[in-house]
C-alpha cells in the first residue's frame, strides 16, 4: 500500500502519520520527492482502513498494490476451477453448462415436465424457485419445502442436478439435498448468509448485485471462501441504470473482466438481465461469443396461458433454438 | 388497473385475455376505440404479475391506477405519523431528532464519552455500530453483543435512547433491549428479516437501499407493516450514480418525494451519502431546508488520532456546528 | 394518445382540459369508469407537451400510444435499410462490415500503413479522427483539415471508404469529400449539427451518447431524417453506469431492441465501449453474436511504442485474431 | 504525476518506459521498493495522456498529483470570483441572486408581465428560453431572435438583465446583446461552442450535463477560461441516475464539492433538476441551506390555462413563497 502526502505537509505530521502505520505492526519506506512525498507500506496491510486513510487531511491519495481478495484472485490461482455440480455436472475450465427451468416450481406435473423437455433440448441442471424474493408482499412467495420436493422428484425423473434459491441463513439446513444453492441479486451483500455458506461444502451460484461493482462481487465471494468452500460460480445477471427499455443493463463485459480477475466460473442470466423474452436469444448468444462457463435461462411451460410469451420466460420450443445456436457459436470457436 | 391492447389484436386474442383475467376474480370492462382497445380491471388487482401481463404479445401498455403499498401510502394515512423512538424521544409531525454517535461502538470509556458529548449539543438519540456490514470479509465486524451492551450503558449514563443495526433474522432476540433497530441499506430487500421485524413492535429505521427506487423502499416497509409493526422511520442515505467524488449521491428530492407518497417521517444521513466529512455540515443544512424529520451524523472522538479529520465522521466540535446550524434554519423555517 | 384523470376531478375541470385539447384541433373520446375517466385524443398528438400534461394537478397518468419518431419506425418500415457508405461499401438488411483505423490521424505514412494491414484482415472501412473532441482543452485536437486529407489519401492507396468525425455545424463543406460523417456520442443532442446533416445526402454514423436512452437516440435520428437524410446508421458505445472497472457498460442488448425498433442498421464500438484493449476481442465476439450489422474498432501502429499495449486500441495481428473470430460466429450463425 | 510499475517489470522495459517519457521532455525520479517501483514525473505533464500510459502492460496505477484544470482551481484563486451579470447584478462572493423566468418565450406581453413579477418578489435576473433544445424536432423549437428582442423589451421596462441559452456556434453576434448566455446540459461538452464563447467576454452561465461528473464540469470550463474568458458561472441542474420518480436527480452534494474545487460561483436549478412544481420550493430552499450562489427557477404565467399546475414551472404567487423561505434560511445562517 502506497500513501502520497499532500504538499506542505509538516514533518510532524508525516512522523505521526508513520508512528501510527508502525502501531499497526506495519513496516514505512518514505520517499521525500520534490512534489510529494510517499509512504510505501510493508506488511499486512489488508487491517488499514483505507476510507480513513483517504480521510485524512495530510493524503493525497491511498493506493492498495494488492487487491484486497485472495481467495477468489486469479493470480494466486492461474488455472480455471471447475466446479461440481452433482451427478457428474461440471462448470468452468472448458465445461459449459446450460440451466434452465421456471420461475417458480408450481406443482409437480409443471416441474418434470419442463425438467423433461429442457433436458432434451440441452440443458444440464434444472432451475426453479422454492422461495421467491419478491419486491411486494402480496406477490406469490413460492412453495418452500415443499417446492424443494417437487425439484427433487424432477431430479428423480431426469436425472439434473437442481439450483434454487436461498433467501435466510436459517434455512441452510433444507438446503441440503439441493445441489447448487443460489444466493440472489438482493442477497450479494447479505453477509451472514454467505458466511454461513463458507462454512457448508455447497457449491454456490452467487449473482451480483443489481447495483455493486465486480470488485463487491469478488468481496462478497471472499466471504464464501474465507470459510473454506470453495465451490462458487458467479453470475452476471444485469445492472441498474437510467435505461428503462430493458428491465436491466446486462453487463456482458463482466465476463471478461472476471475471467481475467478470478479462476471461478462466470454465468449469464439473460432473463433477469433483460426481463423481455425477446432479448433472451440474442443475449445469450452473446454470453457465450464472450467466454461465458454457462447460461441460465428461465422456461415455462403452460399450455393454457398460451397468450402468453412469457415476460421474461421462454417457451420450450424457443429454448431449444437458443440451445442450437449456443451450441454453433461454441463449436465456432472452439 | 387498465390494460391497452396493441393495434391488430384479434377479437379471440381479447376474449381469451378476459377470460383469464375473469378466472382470478376480476370485473372486465371494454372500451374499443379508434385506435386502441382498453381493458378496465375492477377488483383486487395486487394479485396479478403485472409483468406478466406487460409481456404479452398483445399488450401495447398497462397501468396500475392504484399504488400496491397501502399500509404506508398517504392517501389512506393523511396525518403524519409520529414514531416513539423510546425514552420520550419523538420523531415526525413536527418533532425533528438529531442522531449522532460513532460508526462502530469500540469500548465504554468511547461510547460514554461520545454519547455525553453529542447530547450536550443537542442530539435525542445515540447511535453506534454493535454488527457492522463490511464489503471485506478482513475488515473489522464489530463488538456484537457487547457492542449493545456498551450503548445500553451509555443510554443508562446519558439517558438518551439507542439506535443500532441488525444483520440477522436470528438476533432479533439480542436487540429486544435496542430502542430504534436500524436496517441497512444492503439489507433494504433481505424480505426475511423485513417481515421478521413486522412481527415485533420494534421502532424500525430502514434505509434505502444504494440502488433502489423510493417505490421499492416504499413497499420494503410494506412488509414490515403488512407484519403489523406501524412504527417505520425511513432513512436517506445516498444511492449510487457515476460520479465519484462523493461515495454516493445525495437524493435530496427523496425527502419531498416521500412526504407526499407516505406518512411516515424521513431522515437523513449526510455521513454516509457522501463519505467526506466536509459535505456533513453542509448536506445537514439542506436536509433540515427540504424538510427532513430527523438527521443522523456519524461523530467520532479520538484525540490520539487528532492527525486524522474523520473520514465521513465529524469531530465533536463540528458535530456542534452543524446542531447550531440545523437549528436555525428550522428556527427560520416556523 | 390517452390521459387518465384523477379521482376526484370535477365535471368543470374536466371540460375545461377538453376544451384546452380541443383549441388544439384534436378530437377527445372521453369514457367515465367506476374509479377513473379516461380521456382518449384522436388527431396530430405530436403537437401536445406530454410533461406539461403530466404535471398537471387532476392528471393521474398519460400515455403516448404510438412513438414520437416516425421515419426510424420499424412499424413503417419492416424491411432493413441498406446504407450505401461509398465504394461499393454497404450496411444493413445482411450487409456486415468491420469499421477500423487510428485513434487520431497522425502522419501519411500513420494512417496509410494502417488502412493497409485492416483492409488486409477484412477491414471494409477506415476510421480515424481528424476533428478530435477531448475532455481537456489541453490535449490534443487532431490535425483538422489535414486529418482528412491524409485519410483521402488513405482512400486513394486501399480504396476504402473513410468515416471521421464531425464537431461542428461550420465543418460541413469541409466533410463533402468524406463518405460517413460521425456524429459522437457528445453531440448526439447537438440539434442545430443533426438538423445540418439532415439537409445533406451524407451517410450518418450516430452514436448514442454516454447517458442518453435508445428512445432518445431515435428521437435524434428523427432530427436528421426529419430534414430528408435517410442515410443514419446508429451505434452503441457505452453508456455511462456506477461501474469503473470499464471506461463505460456496453448495453449489448441495444442491439436487439433498436432492430426491434427501427430499420436503421446498428453498429458496435467495443474499443470506446470498454476502453480496455484486452476487452475489444470477446465484446466484438457478443456484438456479431447479438446480430450487429458492423462492428468499429481502434487499431494503432506503432513499433516505436512497442511497450505499450495501446489503451483501448488494438495492434494490427489483434485486430487480425479479432476480424476471424468475428466472421467464425458469423458463419456459425447463418 | 506518478506512475507505478507492476512487480516482474523487467529493467529493460523501465528503461524504454523512462526514456519515453524523456523524449516527452520530462525528469524521471525512480524510486524502487520491496514490491513495487514508482516513478515520478517532473515537468510539464499535462502533455501525457493518462489513458495510454494506464493501459500500458507494465503499469500498476497511475496518478496525477496535480488537477489538469488550472483556471477554474480553487487552489490558485483562493478568493471566491464575483461575476457580472449587467445592470449591476453580481454573483458569487456573497452575491446572491435568484434568476426567474418561462421556461419559452412566447409573446411581449407574456414576458413583460412575468418579468414584472417575478421582479416584484425579489428576482434580479430574468431568464426565458428564446432558442430551445427540444428531444423531439416536432416539438416547438423556440422564436428564436425574435425571443431575444422580447427579452430585451422586459429588460427595458423593468431593469433586469437577461439569461437565454445558446445552441449553435453561429449565433454568438445574435447574443451580443444578452447579459448572462446560458449554454445547456447537451451542449456541456460542445467543446467548439466553449471555445468560442471563450474568445468573448460574455458572462457565461455553464450548465452541468446531465450524465457529466465534477471534474468534467470543470474541464469544460476550463475550455471558456483558457480562452480568456474568466466570467463563469456554474450550474448544477440535476444527474441522470436510476431513480424515474423525478425527471433527474438533484446532486446537493455538487454545491459545496465545487465550493471547495473552484473559486467560481455555484448556482442551483431545482425546475429541471426535478421537473415537478410541488417539488421546486423544498429544492430552492436545500439550495440555498447548502451554500448555491443562485437559484434559478421556472415561472409562469398563464391564466388561460389555471388548470394547469404547471409541469416543473412554478405560478408566480408559488415563486414568491420561494423567494420568503429563500430569504429566511439565507438571513438565519449570515
Amino acid at each position: 500500500m502506497i500513501a502520497i502526502l499532500k504538499a506542505g505537509t509538516s514533518e510532524e505530521q508525516k512522523n505521526n502519520l508513520c508512528n501510527w502505520f508502525e502501531k499497526m505492526g506495519l513496516k514505512t519506506h518514505v520517499s521525500v520527492g520534490d512534489y510529494q512525498t510517499i509512504i510505501g507500506l510493508i506488511g499486512d496491510t489488508s487491517k488499514v482502513d483505507i476510507g480513513l486513510l483517504e480521510s485524512m487531511s495530510i493524503i493525497e491519495t491511498v493506493k492498495r498494490i494488492s487487491e484486497p481478495y485472495k481467495n477468489a484472485n486469479r493470480k494466486f490461482h492461474t488455472e480455471d476451477a471447475v466446479i461440481d455440480c452433482g451427478n457428474g455436472v461440471k462448470i468452468g475450465g472448458g465445461n459449459f453448462a446450460l440451466i434452465a427451468g421456471p420461475c417458480s416450481v408450481e406443482s409437480r406435473e409443471q416441474i418434470v415436465e419442463i425438467a423433461k423437455s429442457v433436458k432434451a433440448s440441452g440443458a444440464a441442471l434444472l432451475r426453479g424457485g422454492a422461495y421467491k424474493p419478491r419486491t411486494s408482499p402480496y406477490d406469490f412467495q413460492g412453495l418452500h419445502e415443499q417446492g424443494i420436493d417437487l425439484l427433487l422428484e424432477a431430479k428423480k425423473v431426469t436425472g439434473m442436478p437442481i439450483v434454487t434459491e436461498i433467501m435466510n441463513v436459517n434455512d441452510i439446513d433444507v438446503f441440503e439435498p439441493v445441489d447448487v444453492v443460489q444466493v440472489g441479486a438482493r442477497n450479494m451483500q447479505n453477509f451472514d448468509l454467505l458466511k454461513a455458506l463458507g462454512r457448508t461444502k455447497k457449491t454456490v451460484l452467487l449473482k451480483r448485485g443489481l447495483a455493486n461493482t465486480i470488485k463487491e462481487l469478488l468481496m462478497s465471494v471472499e466471504y464464501i471462501m474465507a470459510g473454506g468452500n470453495e465451490n462458487v460460480i458467479l453470475c452476471e445477471r444485469g445492472i441498474r441504470t437510467f435505461e428503462t427499455y430493458t428491465r436491466n443493463t446486462l453487463d456482458i463485459s463482466a465476463v471478461p473482466v472476471l475471467h481475467e480477475l478470478t479462476h471461478l466460473p462466470v454465468i449469464v442470466d439473460p432473463s433477469h438481465a433483460t426481463g423481455i423474452s425477446r432479448m433472451v436469444e440474442p443475449m445469450a448468444m452473446a454470453a457465450a461469443a464472450a467466454g461465458a462457463d454457462g447460461i441460465m435461462i428461465e422456461v415455462h411451460n403452460d399450455p393454457e396461458h398460451a397468450l402468453c410469451d412469457g415476460a421474461q420466460s421462454l417457451r420450450p420450443e424457443q429454448f431449444e433454438s437458443v440451445c442450437k445456436k449456443v451450441n454453433k457459436i461454441r463449436e465456432a470457436l472452439k
